[in-house]
């Protein structure tokens, strides 16, 4: 059996080890996407995205707990925990999640924002994909930071919940209207501190702006009834707090809701064609530059780049001199 | 005389067309960028990032004064003016540029953060490379609000100032770690505010993370003497404020020690060089989905990407299977 049948069979080291060779674009990494490709497509990928210190790992570790009590298999995906800025937080987080960690309903995996080929985005779609592939209904990206780590989750995640801490919302609103842009939920967490109310009051007068599109409220009352109109989404701004183990039920329903909504608006397949044809232009790029470094080499290649850096030429001339080489070579082989 | 000849010849009414073209990839603006490209690559692109209500364009307005009394040239390319986060900073920046825009030793351009083919990187590029092309030594390229218009803007920029106001480098400082990773130079503004201290000694504890590989300190004494060493950059932190006209001279040394510094440690030309072989490769891709178009069409494209949307294909078997369309069809056409 090899390693793709493996994981799919639920040998969690087969992958474990078939998510190494995913990051790292082997071989055998990619021959195993391929192989899983036609499996993907079902699960609700969630970024949790914020500040550090903002208790975005407690708020996950948390939550898995909650959906574990309900019986529902989900994996986690942490990006950039090596990061210097996200300090001690890491070894706590290994703590806490230890208990977990014997669940054979979790899969936890970790990686590194840094040194991947094709880059950290390629890399957390691809884990995304196999994960997805294996049978996790849910999984959760969280990433630390801001920036383009940021930005990028949103692109592979279906739903993006910002992590706010109390305090941090006030006079900042304004630098991180970039990042709300990209938020479908908006998480005060540490709601237990007497700030929460001002942070949530700061961000509601911020969210306007966001989605102008129609209206969609999420409404968890007690019977966890969630209203949804298709024309629009209304992010809502929830608050959790894990001292008094509160407002899980909530975040898991608006989860519920954003994902409901993108099927009945019609966003969730519109997402899967064009994740399709991203994929399709990104390999035509791959398999492309293959070709490049098969027919004209990498001693041709820079020769050419030479003549572009020395402006003795201009890109569009060089790229289109080297296709053409291409075209010649590989029509000249069949 | 063509739309790129008058630009080079100096007329402003032609640039300002061009750069239209340009920013819209027409089929003009290509033409012309090309033609251009020999010019290209002396221009000191300088990135100036933060905030919004750090006092961005004021900075930038009084940094371009001083630069002229200097008597050098200079272009500035503001993107994301249209930005509902940029509030209502725009007319009075408009109002305070007023006095330079009868100044034909400043050019100024505006650009929407959105709604360019390729992306805003894209266009941010091509602009600055024919305003580099026309013989303006010095670019500013202004960006406002968080997230990937600040990242992308590093990749356009040789040079990226951060500008920080008083306040908010306090509890944030963890939330822009992201940001300050691509920070060459910080700038604490309206430094005449009480707090400005506070927020420079909060910068300082962040900023040994920032460079590891050695130092190069900018000191800018009475003679402004720059100290260079080639080993690394220490990220320099400086106050400016527009109340008291203080710190420009100081920002002006920083910018050119940064461009000395990338000249002598050799990073200027392995940026040129890299520069070249990513515009190659973006154009090598940009041609082959015209190929793609012209040869194979929309209408079977989509039908392919449908196969993989259903997964009844993965993406790297369709991109070569297209890819072997346009080789067989290429091919035969020659």
């Amino acid at each position: 059996m090899d390693i793709a049948a493996a994981a799919l069979a639920g040998d969690r080291r087969a992958l474990s080890r078939l998510l190494s060779g995913v990051e790292n674009d082997t071989v055998v990494g990619r021959a195993a996407l391929a192989q899983l490709f036609p499996q993907t497509g079902k699960a609700h990928v969630v970024g949790i995205t914020g500040a550090p210190g903002a208790g975005k790992s407690t708020l996950v570790n948390q939550l898995a707990r909650e959906i574990r009590e309900r019986g529902q298999k989900l994996a986690i995906v942490a990006v950039d925990p090596t990061s210097p800025y996200s300090g001690g937080a890491l070894l706590g987080d290994r703590l806490r999640m230890r208990d977990l960690s014997t669940d054979t309903g979790v899969f936890m995996r970790s990686m590194a924002s840094r040194g991947h080929a094709g880059g950290i985005a390629r890399a957390t779609r691809d884990v995304v994909s196999v994960l997805d592939a294996v049978g996790y209904p849910l999984i959760l990206v969280e990433t630390v930071g801001a920036g383009q780590s940021q930005v990028e989750v949103a692109r592979v995640a279906h739903t993006v919940v910002l992590v706010e801490a109390p305090g941090m919302g006030d006079d900042i609103q304004a630098l991180k209207a970039g990042l709300m842009e990209i938020a479908d939920i908006i998480v005060v967490n540490k709601a237990d501190k007497p700030e929460a109310r001002q942070t949530v009051r700061a961000l509601q007068s911020v969210r306007p702006g966001m989605r102008s599109e129609g209206h969609h409220r999420v409404s968890v009352g007690k019977e966890k009834q969630v209203a949804a109109e298709v024309a629009g989404w209304e992010v809502p701004i929830l608050q959790t707090s894990a001292l008094e183990n509160r407002g899980l039920e909530e975040l898991l329903a608006a989860l519920e809701a954003h994902r409901d909504f993108l099927k009945e608006s019609g966003q969730w397949r519109a997402r899967l064609q064009e994740n399709a044809r991203a994929e399709v232009e990104s390999w035509l790029q791959r398999h492309l530059l293959a070709l490049l470094a098969d027919e004209v080499g990498e001693a041709s290649l820079t020769a050419v780049v030479d003549t572009v850096r020395r402006r003795e030429n201009n890109p569009a001339s060089a790229a289109q001199e080297l296709l053409a080489a291409i075209l010649a070579a590989a029509g000249g082989a069949r």
